[in-house]
């Protein structure tokens, strides 16, 4: 990894600076919108969908949603029911980005910056190759990086992994390399390949240039939210009533929910929104003490170890010290917010039924906070009134296991 | 249903009014493209995906292909594989469509046309309904399209329909009449509907009405798609070689490939490239003889009767009398393609891992004739050569029960 001393300062224009060097590498994603979900996350108690009675509830309040969806963004779900939040969604489909996921950001920025250290080139560097332990996404975003850029990537996996998850990084290319599943196995055998090959580490979190590729995304989302709130903005214009004509000129995004496990993309996020004024939430799943973020940040100290086996399994690190710095130390991300198990399944599955979306579990945390959050809820409905808030909803990635779908759906 | 005299001509201006009739109800669904979906169908021979061997092949061939799909359009494959056929596909995206279906279109256009037939709003129309039997999408479009006219729905389904597609059609208001699962037990049942309530029958496909609704998609996609090739001729036209220079102008789609059930889709889109030199083929699964379609073309003799299990459950039925009309006696469709049970699971593989998209074991049956059907594939590759051509996909639905996609994906 490059030397954090000379990565581009943790800074929005650090993020900007971050988001030129990758701009040929990576995919800016689309922002959708979607009625069904703007009317649920608006409605007083939106439904579940786990179960055939809810299920039913479902199918019935989204086809009457649909419809209250249509009546408009100024009208949303506000006028009978006092007590609902207002919330206006925007999905930033990471699930679309290179290898199914954001992190390509953080791999091409990091692996770019390593090529440009004075001396890397010069001392064998791009024969010597990088190599990191990952058996998820990261892992397959590395191995992409590293190949677009004629490199070796050595990828330490636990022997357990799934066999499509090794068959992927293969597929990129990458010289898999097998350990224990411990960390302290991980570790040692990537000691033992950096040792033999000289490869250089990259992480996959808890550094400056990978907390500034993942907040590329930030920025995107940002300016595409801007943009279809100002034509929305323009579209109702003329159906406004004549009494209280008056609308101030769009603002862009008042929030964005982001998930967070060791907490990069969090972070980057959070960078790229700094001066805006837009909020940055991180979400996390409650389940065996996986919203270890949010634990440490309302106690002010971090927690370094968490053993969580949610079914959001991209979220089951803790908060690295990078990442801790921006997100607690200098505040800003605004808080955290934790949903369960059933939340999670509840909020992929209307995705998948409502959207037609293909997200993973861990995609899909934000969204089950702004659906079934009670304490953000509340948030927004004491803070935002009636007028409402534009929120940005981070779909983080969209690599899932076709086969285990059916099993995560199953009745219970 | 309307009385078919008066319905608009079985013509391309027939699909343009229908189109404005059901402007207000209807999703202007996106058209996408895919590079790496574009470089598999213009490979020599697109990896499958169904096992874990051809996993490893695909992921490999994929990550790949995603790199050559960079070269641009022009370079598409066709350099070092001479005997590639050479696509660039438009995927239609009607699983985005309101009930997630194509099936919203026939059904609003068919309503509506309806209440404006003379007699039948002062006969009562309104009071009596409409009735259909279906268990699958034309059952909750046409629900959706009576609640939104303030209609009440008769919808007759087997009593043992899956539970979850009775309660989305109840979702939508209707009322869910069970009958035994036989065709002469639904028929029965419907009647009896009819004669009891005065209700209107409004059949799924076998109606110009339901024809012409069906067809605005492909006004809609010969349009985006003509935007998305003028705009990538655009880009690219400033790296031209100076050598050849000369480019025609953007000619949009040469071709659509749409699945055909009872055939009211596949017709309608024919209709809307009548005259435009867009050629139309149907697609159909080839399982237990569901391809009565192509057979009923080849042999020139309408085949009436199916009874297949396959995996895309929309296109079981057999071609309707009307769609037989302008499918094969006004030859507005070109030809069949069938593919197999793994094909289909294949291409809808690769669409839930490449895309991120959710759809229908039906809808993706056009893709799998994209890539895995020789013959179609060396039709291109023989008549569009190196410049290849431009497809419209179909995907028609993405109605798929979460529970049952572990049970379709699971290793053989």
């Amino acid at each position: 990894m490059a030397d954090p001393s000379t990565s581009p300062s943790l800074s929005r224009a650090g993020v900007q600076a971050a988001r030129e060097r990758i701009r040929p590498y990576v995919h800016h994603t689309p922002t959708l919108t979607n009625a069904t979900l703007t009317a649920l996350a608006s409605s007083p108690t939106p439904p579940a969908s786990s179960d055939a009675q809810s299920k039913t509830a479902e199918t019935v309040s989204s086809a009457e949603t649909e419809a209250r969806a249509e009546v408009g963004r100024t009208n949303g779900g506000a006028a009978n029911a006092p007590k609902a939040p207002v919330m206006r969604l925007y999905f930033k489909c990471e699930n679309m980005q290179r290898i199914g996921a954001f992190k390509a950001r953080g791999a091409f920025h990091a692996l770019g910056r390593l090529m440009d250290q004075p001396g890397w080139l010069e001392g064998g560097g791009r024969e010597k190759g990088v190599v990191t332990h990952s058996s998820g996404n990261h892992a397959q975003a590395l191995s992409l990086a590293a190949r677009q850029h004629g490199i070796p990537a050595h990828i330490v996996m636990p022997t357990i992994s799934p066999p499509p998850k090794i068959a992927a990084t293969k597929g990129y290319g990458a010289n898999v390399v097998f350990s224990g599943s411990t960390s302290t196995e991980r570790e040692a055998e990537t000691a033992r390949v950096m040792k033999e090959t000289g490869a250089t580490l990259i992480p996959p979190y808890d550094h400056p240039d990978i907390i500034l590729g993942q907040g590329t995304l930030g920025l995107e989302l940002q300016e595409d939210a801007a943009a279809l709130i100002a034509a929305e903005e323009e579209a109702t214009a003329g159906e406004a009533p004549a009494f209280f004509d008056y609308r101030a000129p769009a603002k862009g995004l008042d929030v964005i929910l982001a998930p967070c496990g060791g907490g990069g993309m969090l972070s980057g996020v959070a960078l790229s929104c700094e001066g805006t004024g837009i909020k940055v939430f991180g979400c996390e799943p409650s389940h065996q003490g996986a919203d270890d973020a949010k634990r440490g940040y309302e106690s002010g100290t971090r927690v370094e170890a968490v053993k969580s086996l949610t079914i959001a399994d991209g979220l089951r690190t803790p908060l690295g010290n990078y990442p801790w710095q921006v997100i607690y130390e200098r505040r800003l991300v605004s808080g955290f917010f934790s949903v369960d198990e059933r939340q999670i399944r509840d909020a992929m599955r209307l995705v998948y039924e409502r959207m037609k979306m293909v997200i993973e579990p861990s995609g899909a945390v934000p969204l089950a906070v702004a659906l079934y959050n009670d304490e953000f809820r509340n948030l927004v409905a004491a803070e935002a009134g009636e007028e409402g808030w534009d929120v940005g909803i981070v779909f983080s990635g969209g690599n899932v296991e076709l086969e285990a779908l059916g099993k995560l759906f199953a009745p219970e």
